[in-house]
């Protein structure tokens, strides 16, 4: 059992990162997972798809870690060579997982497509290997030790990967891990403020301590890490980070809108679900896509009627009842139009929320009193409409991102506004509906 | 003079990457640079602020590598130790620069702010080693010679690192290692084919010659690179990738819907403004997804109507003038269902083209008749009313973002056939308006 936690390289092989030509995203989820199960990450790498060089990429990541976590290159093409290259450095040969190929036949056959050649290679492992399963994919993933290390291989595909780190990889090194030393993480996730006035707000509260804070920017919301090193058990460690959470929360109020990996329109959902209210959208500048984020929600259909993409004025007019005349006077992007927008949307749509979205993305179609990025936000509810005037900085998919979120936002905060006050007791902090509530 | 091209490899240095609280962006635009002035990428690494592991990185890198560029670590915390593990590899100690220190200094006074003792470490470099100017932080970089290797260090801040990449490091790696290989890269890309199968159609056709093949699937589409080692010069290997760009097209017809940087949607919008066309879409399982990805694209106002996302039967109903009786009979994913949506689309948002589609997203709402990932997506065009079923397998959002783009590439497809149609003349290949259109 190891004194210090946990050691972890993760490789990513693939001639395409290594080329620029994509990113690689995996080694930032796979280090973050990790670091929840206590393991941390020494090193990330990666290699091109040659054999020799992710050869040497594993031998020398063994020497560092107790833990490989290998992404890529278990493809059906011949530069899928990550299968040869551990083979090579156990010095075994590859040998044919069963369970695997019958798997593999059956989705060629399910799909109706002609299974090749090349993707029966998809079956094989090194000897001696155990099969990691694959749900989503093809490939399976596998399993070996490797010059010392506990080595996982897996499919570079994201959500695949995602899948078998979650189901398989992460509740072995827990298994293997446990108590070797006690890094516990939580994550708390904020829309509305910027990280600056985040830290501004946490900072002077966890100058003592052992507890670490840390920011990421995710979709326009911003994650705060808790990270607790010190304690001298996992169960201390969770007392304190619960502890620390609940001070964060009443620093920053309803900004917090979960915690752990749940995104803001899963957030809406369960409110929406919990409230049992339904919602219609009326999107123009942002075209459907908060509709389609909350859509992503598995299960949100009990709450979600539909939306207008209303791009033209024309479908403002015809398909939310949007008069004319209105646009004629006060033009497309105003506050006037969104809050006859979001009344249309809940009308045509037979919902309990009606939210709106107007705005310029750009790059063009802006003047100098409506600039790109200004977008009016409109969310009816019960007897009121709220409108609010945002500005977004950045390009046409970036203000389109805040913007859809941000209408997110305004109908949580709608939501939980509307409740507070119909109590009659409102929260010393986060009662303004707005997303750009200021902490005092 | 190298007879091989010159090799790279990128390092990056933060506690922040290899805790996966931001991704390494660094790394991919680097390497494009790279690839671009003819070296190639071996290796990317990424490491935490320690100087053990730092020192490491960077002598297993050296080994492997003629060009080393290094990020991150240069800033003027007690965390940022880059420049002490080069110099501690290098066996010298740090001196300060006296030019960097005024520029500083300068700095300082012109924000009006004072400068810390910390500041001045930014000033420091390994003894021997030559400052990188950095016009757009207070960090310069520097360059030396590292255990045989040429190592060029930047600071981690995306912006100031790309035009110091720009202006110092990739003219200093022109001149020396110019005549080493001429490198060109051509991507095309393409919808409706797997990977496996455009690997079978494609590999035979370059089994001779120099041209390399490499695939990266993003976004459902697979994008085909061709890359360009042995010419003599850059012009030479630009002829040969166009020679080779025009068999995969006369290979694969019109699944391939553009080259270079250029998405589906941006392939379809542009299609949709050179034919004067617009658009008007009708969705259920993707919730607004296929519209918005139509709507990221600047100038699709002129071509994008709107949409109805008709999540509920209701708004299928009486946003959409889908019979009630219909939906009752076939089920709201059917193909009739699916037909009379695209027809209600382009009637209902006074479009020329009207797209539709109803499908089972998952995780539930499955039967064994209509399993989760049944997708039917129907284009209304002219005279016509295509409609076609499509399985897709995955989770959720996999299922939506598949079915989103079969939708924008169905619209393509009709586009194009329609109007061969209209001239009586048919290619021989691609004319099937499928997105899983086989190759013969």
């Amino acid at each position: 059992m190891p004194q210090r936690a946990a050691r972890a390289a993760v490789i990513a092989v693939g001639t395409e990162i290594t080329e620029g030509r994509i990113p690689n995203s995996n080694a930032a989820l796979i280090s973050r997972r990790l670091l929840a199960a206590g393991v941390e990450t020494v090193l990330h790498v990666a290699v091109p798809d040659d054999l020799a060089l992710i050869e040497r990429a594993l031998r020398d990541a063994a020497a560092q870690a107790d833990v490989l976590i290998v992404t890529g290159g278990l493809g059906p093409t011949l530069d899928d060579i990550t299968r040869e290259a551990a083979a090579r450095l156990a010095g075994v040969g590859l040998e044919t997982d069963p369970a695997a190929l019958e798997r593999i036949e059956k989705i060629f056959a399910a799909l109706g497509r002609p299974m090749r050649e090349n993707n029966r290679r998809q079956a094989e492992r090194p000897a001696g290997a155990e099969s990691i399963p694959n749900d989503l994919g093809t490939a399976p993933g596998f399993r070996m030790k490797l010059a010392g290390a506990d080595a996982f291989f897996l499919p570079g595909v994201p959500h695949e990967m995602e899948a078998m780190l979650e189901r398989s990889v992460l509740p072995a090194l827990e298994a293997r891990f446990l108590g070797g030393g006690a890094v516990e993480v939580r994550r708390l996730n904020c829309f509305g403020l910027s990280e600056s006035e985040i830290d501004h707000v946490l900072a002077p509260l966890f100058r003592e301590g052992d507890i670490e804070l840390a920011f990421n920017i995710d979709d326009a919301a911003v994650q705060i890490y808790l990270t607790c090193r010190g304690a001298p058990a996992r169960e201390a460690a969770r007392a304190r980070l619960d502890e620390a959470a609940a001070r964060v929360r009443s620093a920053l109020g309803a900004s917090v809108f979960s915690e752990g990996p749940v995104g803001l329109e899963e957030a809406l959902a369960s409110l929406l679900r919990e409230r049992r209210l339904t919602i219609g959208l009326a999107e123009s500048c942002t075209g459907g896509l908060a509709t389609a984020r909350l859509a992503r929600v598995p299960g949100v259909s009990e709450a979600l009627r539909g939306a207008v993409v209303a791009y033209s004025n024309e479908a403002k007019i015809r398909l939310l009842g949007v008069p004319e005349a209105l646009i004629a006077a006060c033009g497309a992007v105003s506050r006037e139009v969104a809050l006859a927008m979001a009344e249309g949307a809940r009308r045509a749509l037979a919902a309990d929320v009606g939210v709106a979205i107007t705005g310029i993305a750009g790059p063009t179609g802006g003047t100098p009193e409506k600039p790109v990025g200004l977008v009016h936000i409109a969310v009816a509810l019960g007897e009121t409409t709220r409108e609010r005037e945002l500005r977004f900085f950045g390009e046409r998919t970036r203000v389109q991102l805040l913007a859809a979120m941000a209408a997110l936002e305004q109908v949580r905060r709608a939501i939980l506004f509307d409740s507070r006050s119909a109590k009659g007791g409102l929260s010393p902090c986060g009662d303004d509906p707005s997303p750009r509530a200021r902490v005092p």
